[in-house]
């Protein structure tokens, strides 16, 4: 039975085959290049900004409910601070503090005068300068996944990361251009001794790629380390003080906690100068509340006392608040990613940083499938779509999200680069204009006839639309002439054929040599000696 | 290598860990139940309001231009209306027509003056009053797919769409219910003789499911036959005129020409009362200019034509401003679907749609997969999130969606329903009370404790969250003890056991019998004869 039969039938088939009837062939088209898709490493670096204003979900009387909640827990119930100088600070600013219990109780009115010093908008400084990025205001920056334990793809299967596998993804990092940012984390590189793998991390990604990258910030050594590292390349760390380079991610050890690492993490980014994101992880109904508005309150106290103690440190400080609250799924006790409750925190949180004026930190890709199959890509999606509608000024987490969390899998680093692409085409826009309108071929087209061979279209055809990475648009019997292969397959063909094509962004033979020293003058250092926080 | 050593390694591993700690038993939870996922086909039936704004992507200015060009568009090049009775219709209500060339020149005045007729909502009344749905204003109804030639499932595999297959899927309309609505066209029957198969199909979509249905509107007999025929559950033809019970699709031959079949089907439901969704299929560049600016002025100047005809022949008729405007893929030929030029697309039909105070359709699960993998779920979600923020009244396509429309997919049709109940739980929204915010159970648990054990939790933890469907939150290992079971195999499985466990709602034996009976003699009249529009 072929289509045609159907065409007589159903009204809605004989609509659709209308453009089956050519397929037309373009000048300097040939029929290989007409099924292909993008070759998406070479569209150009550019920062995308959101034209649309950010959805609010909270009524403003419900936005006020909760910043009285937070500001209430923090005054009652108060947050422990596992570090001495933490502490110290926030005693000397006038704080209530109880050193012995390591407990801080911040009043609203010293909280958010703190808050207050902190820019609403900042650049981070890529090496390339081209590549800097602002994070604030409608910007929005894209960068990949980062603290995975394991790596997995259709090559070698699923593995501890390795330092090839980040070398591997920061390579890809690189290929896209859709991702604004790199990572050093992309996947721990469990080969390497841990105690100086910060180094060969931080490393790897600022010569790998040439956008701007984050650094560990597990304790103020490995802080330290990975400032002073990257700032070699930027004039040394005088020149770099003050001048965004590198960015921290500060998790909070929710409920109501932050350990000795993340706050010698802390202090010593901001004592730099250098951008935090401070991002509570909450799993609803586990170190928080089972109920999101609760959560999001609890989240909010614990964003806004490690923003102030950046502003205490250094005012002025770049910082961003950063969201991270999800449900717990109840039947197993594991975080679930990519549903509607988080959804809704995202989109919370998001007003309450632009209540405060603060850049935010949000996520991209997170989903607790562990393949990269139709779950994978529908919560994605269900992360995604909410982070642009908050407006999210620095999506992380952004390509290559799998398990949950424990593991980047390349195949799904391919499948997100295309929903991220996808989004930026989307926020570009369509232009209305005499010319997009078109009328006059409107007109000489006519009634029942087609656009393939306008004027209009063939000065167009080629850039017209976006261009896919790895989907399809094959109709089902040149589909399956070609493989029947799924979306997770092509993409596995898809980062062999970047890696294969990556050129490194060759960094100053100088710059290079003075990091390499300082990598090898510190790991000598370091030696076998364990890290303190 | 255990997950312990990275919680030493990686802080971001280490937070996630968090939850890991108990699994927590919940009293009365028996530790099969733990991972079990949501037996949706107990969800209640509710009809669904956005409580967002709808995303305005078009400028005043820029909707008054393209408001303008699809007046110039009538005004200088006409549309072709291929029946002689529709002509008539616009001639003697004053428009410029040429009845020889078959073409109708409609000034704005006179086109405004008619939609201006069309109500801005209107109630889709169902054979179970509890289930019939508003269709306008802040209302959201999902609809499944229609008009497909084939089927497709992991059971029987891929084949030309039979009347049991049809059946199958209206079992499963009724299954879920955050499937609002039903379609007798979810398969063509193609065992079934063309010429009556539209009595087999409305009779089985009426009596499977107690849910609002559309009915077939290819021609003035067809069209007749299923009015009729739902008609006589309602208390026959005259008590239904006026009364909506049945929906039909009018698709346009874009460019700019009504064929005799869509016409005749037009005016037949407008006649009764019954609302039309009259809807455009555009893929930009090959039915409409390539710019999509362009191809939306020509949609939006075809609908309008559509409505105009229904509120000439009965004002006042509920009629539907449809969307379908995608972009062809201009290395194939094929309309591509789920694209940022779709999405956006989406958007400034529904405000256009709101400009003219018309109830707007739209589509759910568009993608050009062909398969439920990755791709056909990250392109849904390119359709339906712009469904949702363009507040689209009625979502057609929403469920089932494969092979670019082609094909049914049961599996996709199970992805599907996981997408849109998602969508309604995050519309939802969470609460903010002073219960929700939890603070004295913030307090109770302090810095560093967890809240599974909260009188808070253990009240709320069995409908906390939204409960997934066939999204699995098993961490890797107890994944792959379970069969290491992708999305698409998960959802085979869910279907078989919805339909293991469908029970029809019997129709009144008296009413099921007057309708088997006028379809039998329907039968009889038509027998062999050709239809005519």
């Amino acid at each position: 039975m072929t289509l045609i039969d159907f065409e007589k039938e159903s009204a809605f088939i004989r609509i659709i085959s209308v453009t089956r009837v050519p397929p037309f062939t373009f000048p300097h088209m040939s029929r290989r290049r007409r099924n292909e898709t993008s070759d998406a490493t070479t569209a150009p670096f550019r920062q995308l900004r959101s034209p649309w204003p950010p959805l609010d979900v909270l009524t403003p009387d419900d936005l006020a409910r909760i910043h009285n909640a937070s500001m209430q827990i923090l005054e009652n119930t108060g947050i422990e601070l596992l570090d001495g100088e933490a502490l110290e600070i926030f005693r000397k600013a006038g704080a209530k503090v109880d050193v012995g219990a390591r407990r801080v109780w911040p009043d609203r009115d010293f909280l958010m005068g703190a808050v207050s010093k902190a820019p609403s908008s900042f650049t981070l400084h890529a090496r390339n300068p081209a590549k800097s990025v602002v994070i604030g205001g409608d910007h929005i920056v894209f960068g990949p996944v980062g603290g995975q334990a394991y790596s997995t793809n259709y090559e070698r299967g699923r593995r501890p990361g390795t330092l090839a596998d980040l070398e591997e993804l920061l390579k890809l990092v690189h290929c896209f251009n859709i991702l604004h940012h790199g990572s050093d984390t992309l996947v721990e590189p469990t080969d390497l001794p841990a105690h100086t793998r910060h180094l060969d991390s931080t490393f790897a990604a600022f010569r790998l790629t040439d956008k701007t990258i984050m650094g560990h910030s597990r304790g103020r050594t490995v802080a330290n380390d990975c400032i002073e590292l990257v700032a070699t390349a930027f004039g040394g760390l005088e020149a770099a003080q003050n001048k965004p380079v590198l960015i921290g991610i500060i998790n909070v050890n929710s409920p109501l906690r932050y350990d000795d690492w993340m706050l010698g993490g802390l202090i010593t980014y901001a004592r730099a100068g250098q951008p935090c994101a401070i991002t509570p992880f909450i799993a609803a109904g586990a170190m928080g509340p089972i109920t999101i508005a609760g959560a999001i309150a609890q989240q909010n106290a614990e964003a806004l006392v490690g923003i102030a103690l950046t502003q205490l440190i250094n005012p002025g400080a770049p910082v961003l608040y950063g969201n991270f609250t999800v449900d717990a799924h109840m039947r197993s006790g594991s975080p679930s990613f990519g549903t509607p409750e988080g959804a809704w925190a995202t989109l919370a949180a998001g007003q309450l940083a632009r209540h405060y004026k603060l850049p935010f930190r949000g996520n991209g890709s997170l989903s607790s499938s562990n393949v990269p199959d139709a779950q994978a890509a529908y919560e994605t999606m269900m992360s995604l779509w909410p982070a642009i509608l908050a407006r999210t000024n620095f999506v992380y987490q952004g390509a290559g999200w799998a398990e949950g969390g424990l593991t980047t899998s390349y195949e799904k680093f391919i499948i997100d680069v295309e929903c991220l692409a996808m989004m930026e085409a989307l926020l570009h826009g369509c232009e209305v204009s005499d010319e997009s309108l078109a009328l006059p071929f409107i007109n000489q087209v006519g009634p029942g006839g087609h656009h393939f061979d306008t004027e209009h279209t063939l000065s167009r055809y080629s850039t017209a639309f976006y261009n896919p990475i790895v989907s399809t648009r094959l109709q089902y019997a040149n589909w399956v002439e070609a493989g029947s292969l799924d979306a997770a397959k092509r993409a596995h063909a898809k980062w062999i054929e970047a890696l294969r094509n990556y050129e490194e962004p060759k960094l100053d033979e100088g710059v290079c040599e003075a990091m390499r020293e300082f990598a090898a003058k510190r790991k000598a250092e370091i030696g076998e000696r364990a890290l303190t926080p």
